[in-house]
């Protein structure tokens, strides 16, 4: 699919997340806004979604990079309507920038928006951008030290996905130590352990994922 | 040895830079500048470097972290004289906060300083703290696609080490690309591939470092 690039709006206004929000709720569509380093797996997860979740639901991505749109083309090839967002250096997705973007999606033929937020463990989690739900990602090989070292990507999200978990093997990785921390801070949301190249454990996370969905329709 | 913590500045002045290099200047200590992404293995360089450089130079490190004291814990167990900056939820350090620390050490015993930036592939590489050298990590399992998506980080480095190289056979990762990406935006900085694990590849970067840090001396 032709992939549409837009370019980040840095001005900042509180308001704009809820109007966001106002806008997806009154066509039914639910944003998950997908959080984690460079090289976690954010794209390969929304393209396991897509393959699991695209049968019941009408997807749309927003693709958050600083720069090119290898993302979004992948999406594109699936035949998923994407938008590539170009922050053109900011290190995060603001709420301006979605608002500018909604636009571009069919909303009322919508069930679901990913948004995938620059590879950054720090920054994207200060920002609402209008999302109802927010998974950050951990890759095993980032190591088990990151639920302290970062603690409010960890604190602020709906569900934590581990990912490259078939990894473990070959990493010294601590499992109790993440989960450990991340109930500490985050106790009320729940853990997935998955594969995005495998596909092991995407299955649960689908059906928490479509409980959300589904969950609050009218 | 016990450590020191010390709180970010982010008052912005933009002649602290020059500032520090001049102290550092005047008491001949070489500063580097280590940044990526969370789990790169940034500390790893460093207690790796420590390992190999310690017993021809004196060496002290910044651990910057947004909280916690973790990585400057391991610093202190080498004996090697650690000051931890928090930066209380910032996502990169800044001159300021590396001029207030510099009098905790003995500058006129030391002759290299290695700044821990905190785990970031975007914001870090915007900001000159006052260094000689930047080194930029990126480590193998984090994808082959980073230089295009994150092109000042590699632009704006004196070399890039390609970490966890001996987990090379377990991921899709084309270091041609890498490389070519690489070599296109900074065509004059060296690249290293080295396992921080194992060792591999240390004594050649080791051998680039001795060449700065002894190259500048009077």
């Amino acid at each position: 699919m032709k992939i549409k690039v837009l370019h980040q709006i840095m001005e900042w206004n509180e308001d704009v997340s809820a109007s966001v929000r106002q806008t997806l709720d009154a066509h039914n569509v639910y944003m998950i806004n997908i959080m984690g380093s460079p090289g976690a797996g954010k794209t390969s997860l929304i393209t396991g979604l897509i393959g699991r979740l695209g049968s019941r639901f009408n997807i749309g991505v927003i693709e958050g990079d600083i720069a090119g749109q290898i993302d979004a083309q992948k999406i594109a090839a699936l035949n998923i309507p994407a938008v590539q967002l170009n922050t053109d250096g900011a290190c995060h997705i603001e709420a301006m920038s979605i608002e500018k973007i909604l636009p571009e999606f069919d909303l009322d033929h919508l069930d679901v928006i990913f948004v995938e937020n620059i590879g950054n463990l720090v920054c994207p989690a200060e920002f609402d951008i209008g999302e109802h739900l927010r998974i950050t990602i951990l890759s095993i090989p980032e190591g088990d030290d990151k639920v302290e070292k970062y603690p409010l990507m960890f604190t602020e999200t709906g569900c934590l996905v581990l990912n490259k978990y078939d990894m473990l093997p070959y990493f010294d990785f601590n499992e109790t130590r993440v989960a450990q921390n991340y109930e500490t801070v985050n106790p009320s949301a729940p853990l997935f352990k998955v594969s995005c190249r495998s596909g092991s454990g995407l299955e649960q996370l689908c059906a928490f994922l479509t409980g959300k969905i589904t969950g609050r329709r009218p």
